[in-house]
């Protein structure tokens, strides 16, 4: 049978299926989970998809109006692939709400990380052993731990190393060991230089083991619940980070958990109980117990990583800028009253510098950017901005202080992507009309990241602002208006909105976008200058991020946010983070060469020389003073 | 200058000693500790010895007596070496407290366990290391963990190798670095496959690391505080194990633990407790902190093993008599809430079976027998009785279940070691008249175990009992009568007693002395036929625990305790069990062969075949049924 691409827009994301299968099935392959309330009869309306290019055989619209099937709306699953299709998935139309990224994946990984998985071996961090021991005798009376010893030894192939075993697992193994007959399932974990007994079981457990995968960001946190045995995501969770109460930014939290003793423990307890009420929701969907997840790998910025582990953030924020640790040796759950086995291993990827952390090693490690020839810039835009240079040769990072404006913080209508929230904006050239896409499809409440990064290149298109951000008075219309502190521009009339009143940009919100985007753009000069490559040789771009999912790449040239390349070079993965740890949770030679990834990317530092502020200046232009960096633009 | 011998008796230890040295500088140099009230001036005559045979000056005899004197007894002090000399030290003239054996040393080392520290190298559990780190700056921005990790591993010269670090150090590292100005004193643990960081401290800490060695008996305990760095003892404290409230014997106890949930937990505290409090009690003494504490090496038998860490000891009384563990994995003191810093590893001498426990690993590492060519017979003769048989190409041990006797448990006026206790005791063949000999020196109470052992020897010399212990009717004294229920022999009468009763030896207990001594020659007997030798083999016979310190030889082999060897191949060694951990705690070798050892020994199980109940049946006569065995008893 003929073999056809299907591509997903926008995480442009590519499967290979035969003919004839459904746009709704090459989703679910490619990890997109598009709604689908009546199982694929055509009914329920939920699963519309855009078919951008390409030749499908539609074979029912339902109850789609004339005006959607003209704009190339579609049923998944009553859309058929004959050809190489590129299909554009709404958020509307994904199961996940949208505010949260939580990874592309649904019970399944995606091709790419599959790939990945297959190259490092299926090794997880924990696994299940059954064994059966000799039933000792008068004469043959060795102890229950030496015949298990030797039991284990021999099955994990060992001469020398370490097995670790806890006393209280000692304490449960004679009446295991009787209770089974002399059979009993032994779960352990491989750690990187020694194996630890987590859990003894009589008989053959039926039992899986578990594993969690854990991105904590500054803003959101997302948990995977994984069998280990078979890979298999069982189910994922996100929610806002309950730090959030202490401060949306990683400074004020640092300020608040040196501020006064008891202070570091309150604010750990209130990312680990975030967690915990994600894993007890999964746990309790799925009838899993907490003692049968075995092993932990969880993703964050530095500062997360030690407010995570109760470790004080102090000197993050003092310079010369210093972690306690950069690699971080395995916790056991019970140590941070995490909710599974307290005996599991928690592994937390390293940091690399105090604002480059785990989680940008994390996303280093998805993009397989350090085993390839290819020169890959990585950019995670969060609430921070962190940037990642590099093929297999080297790789270089930095941290640029891009502020919470992409997250809508410091932006008089900024919010977080999440329903309400303006995501598209068009700004008619002649008639200066608006035309808005609001997240969940309702009236709009304020404006997101990519939001804003439309705004900003349109109110540029259309004349409104200069290069500098500054607000032309010669601009003739009534959304343009001044007030006493400043000029601003209404995109939704009160009565447009939500809210009762008029959601404006104003200037001050675009010289904070300009500062913003003008900090990631010098953040990518300046690692360029520091290896003395230009942007051109870049061979790919690679956005993960809250932001990045749904970022419009030609508007952000247009703005100078992204480098000037053409599209197809740009690639998104959405929450590389998570994803990392996904990969990790299952293979020790992932775990092995996170470890690696941390100790090979050469920190820069951004504020100890003077190249960044000057690259800074440059790039508080639209697009930049150097306008041959932006030839598509000018153009 | 010219070197002579001093034999200390009955502990049987030899120095070496330039001409000239006072009895009571080689005393010190033996590690046995005579009282010295006026500090060598011969006034306050504290330090009365016997002078058993030899060469001495006599300088001063103070107010010694004439009858004294007479009897050989000097001032240790005043009377200086001129030969090779005998010297017995009366218990009333010894530093420690009588009842409960501590071993032999105070502030320093015996002579042998010097060479054995020697031989094996000082390499303690814990130690500090000084470093200084160089100073963070914006450019050479490591993480202080891995900037510590690094110069750890150059100090420690470590290639690869495992440096564990918990969370709470990583807690404290941050402060500490900077309060000390980038200089740290580390303590670090060496445990068989990794280094543990238990502590850091600011710029170069004057608190020196300190060990504790700790013997777990079933009647008693015994815990060293060590100074690390240099080896040197700094106190020891002896008392009762609080769990005798839950029985005498291990069997009780055992039963005792398992009987109601909660009970383990209670009789696994009381051990700890009792541990704790002499750690407090030295503590207190010495101003040392308890974090200052870094490591623990504890030795015990399997039973008090298992409880002390909580692990139940079930399986134990059970057949085929399994333990839980043989080797036993460093458990962490704050798991077992040790009176120390409670990352500091606690290791456990491991335990070679049920009933041959880590007390008697230790006991053999402190004979060296597994490094000589000599064929040597290890008895440690406690509420148990255990022995090993072996020599640098073979180990073989048994239990054999005594019983409580020689520690008083089962006998009439049985008493342990202690104040007020008939510890010698002679009989008249004519006048029947008793001269006895009481610990402390005031009125008797009852017996202890030497004690009992001189009753059997001397009724049986004096035919008042025959070679099956039946009291003899022809017997003609006052001493001997006859009640309802048995026949007794009065050892002090009523008013030379401290007590309202007279002090008597049962026939019953006479037949109960008789098959614990039974029991102990029957083991012996059953370790030489399992590998063919014959009692003659033996080279030599070291006799540790409670009971031995103070035998006395000719009576035991009179009776069939020991066998009927030349006295000069017994050597008493006190508690053996608390020196291993002593010599364990200051070698990483010693720990390395403790380890050995514990496997090295082959078990033999008494209760598996018919050898053991023969030779026992064969053993129940003073002193055998073979008299063959015994010739100088005969002659």
């Amino acid at each position: 049978m003929q073999q056809h691409d299907v591509r997903f827009m926008p995480d442009n994301l590519t499967v290979r299926v035969p003919e004839d299968t459904t746009v709704l099935n090459a989703a679910s392959q490619a990890g997109i989970q598009i709604k689908s309330g009546c199982g694929g009869k055509g009914s329920c309306g939920a699963c519309q998809v855009v078919i951008i290019s390409g030749d499908v055989q539609v074979e029912g619209t339902g109850k789609l109006t004339h005006d959607k099937i003209e704009a190339g709306v579609r049923l998944a699953c009553k859309t058929k692939v004959k050809g190489n299709v590129t299909v554009e998935v709404p958020p509307e139309s994904r199961l996940q709400e949208h505010q949260v990224l939580m990874g592309s994946v649904q019970g399944l990984l995606s091709e790419k990380e599959i790939n990945l998985l297959h190259k490092y071996g299926l090794k997880p961090l924990a696994r299940k052993i059954l064994l059966t021991l000799p039933e000792p005798t008068l004469t043959e009376n060795g102890a229950d731990w030496a015949k298990l010893y030797i039991e284990l030894k021999k099955h994990l192939n060992l001469e020398e190393g370490i097995i670790d075993v806890s006393l209280s697992v000692l304490r449960d193994l004679p009446e295991v060991l009787r209770a089974g007959n002399w059979q009993l399932t032994v779960t352990i974990a491989e750690l990187p230089e020694r194996f630890e007994v987590i859990k003894v079981e009589p008989g053959e457990s039926s039992a899986p083991t578990y594993g969690l995968a854990i991105d904590i960001g500054t803003t959101t946190v997302v948990v995977y619940l994984v069998n280990l045995a078979t890979g298999e995501l069982i189910d994922k969770q996100g929610t806002y980070n309950k730090q959030a109460r202490y401060g949306d930014d990683v400074i004020s939290r640092i300020v608040f958990s040196t501020d006064e003793p008891g202070n570091l423990k309150e604010i750990q307890m209130s990312v680990v109980n975030t967690v915990n009420e994600l894993v007890d929701k999964i746990c309790l969907k799925h009838k899993v117990e907490w003692a049968d997840i075995a092993g932990a790998v969880a993703a964050g910025n530095t500062t997360m990583t030690q407010l995570f582990l109760g470790v004080s953030p102090k000197y993050l924020r003092l310079e010369p800028y210093i972690p306690t640790m950069s690699y971080v040796p395995p916790v056991k759950a019970g140590e941070i009253d995490l909710h599974m086995n307290p005996l599991g291993p928690v592994l937390m990827f390293p940091s690399v510098a105090s604002y480059v952390g785990g989680d940008i090693v994390s996303g280093v490690l998805v993009t397989d950017m350090a085993n390839n020839d290819e020169l890959v810039l990585f950019i995670d835009i969060g609430t921070n901005g962190e940037i990642v240079l590099g093929n297999r040769d080297w790789l270089v990072a930095c941290a640029c202080s891009a502020g919470p404006c992409f997250e809508g913080g410091g932006i008089s209508f900024g919010m977080r992507a999440m329903p309400g929230a303006i995501e598209r904006v068009d700004i008619d050239p002649e008639s200066f009309d608006v035309t808005l896409k609001v997240v969940g499809g309702g009236k709009p409440v304020g404006i997101c990241g990519s939001g804003l990064v439309d705004v900003l290149a349109k109110l540029r298109e259309a004349g409104i602002i200069d290069r500098a951000g500054n607000f032309q008075k010669d601009v003739n219309s009534f959304r343009i208006r001044e007030t006493e502190e400043d000029k601003e521009f209404v995109l939704a009339w009160s009565h447009q909105a939500d809210g009762d009143k008029d959601i404006v940009i104003t200037e001050n919100d675009v010289k904070n976008l300009i500062r913003a985007k003008g900090a990631i753009y010098a953040g990518i000069r300046s690692l360029l200058r520091m290896v003395s490559l230009e942007v051109e040789m870049i061979d790919k771009i690679i956005i993960a991020g809250g932001f990045g999912n749904y970022l419009n790449v030609p508007d952000s040239v247009q703005i100078g946010l992204l480098p000037d390349l053409p599209t197809e070079r740009f690639e998104f993965i959405g929450n590389s983070s998570v994803k990392g740890a996904h990969l990790a949770l299952l293979s020790q030679q992932a775990r092995v060469e996170a470890v690696d990834l941390g100790k090979k990317m050469t920190y820069l530092e951004l504020s100890a020389g003077n190249d960044f502020m000057d690259e800074f200046v440059s790039a508080l232009f639209l697009p930049h003073t150097d306008l041959s960096l932006f030839p598509s633009v000018e153009g």
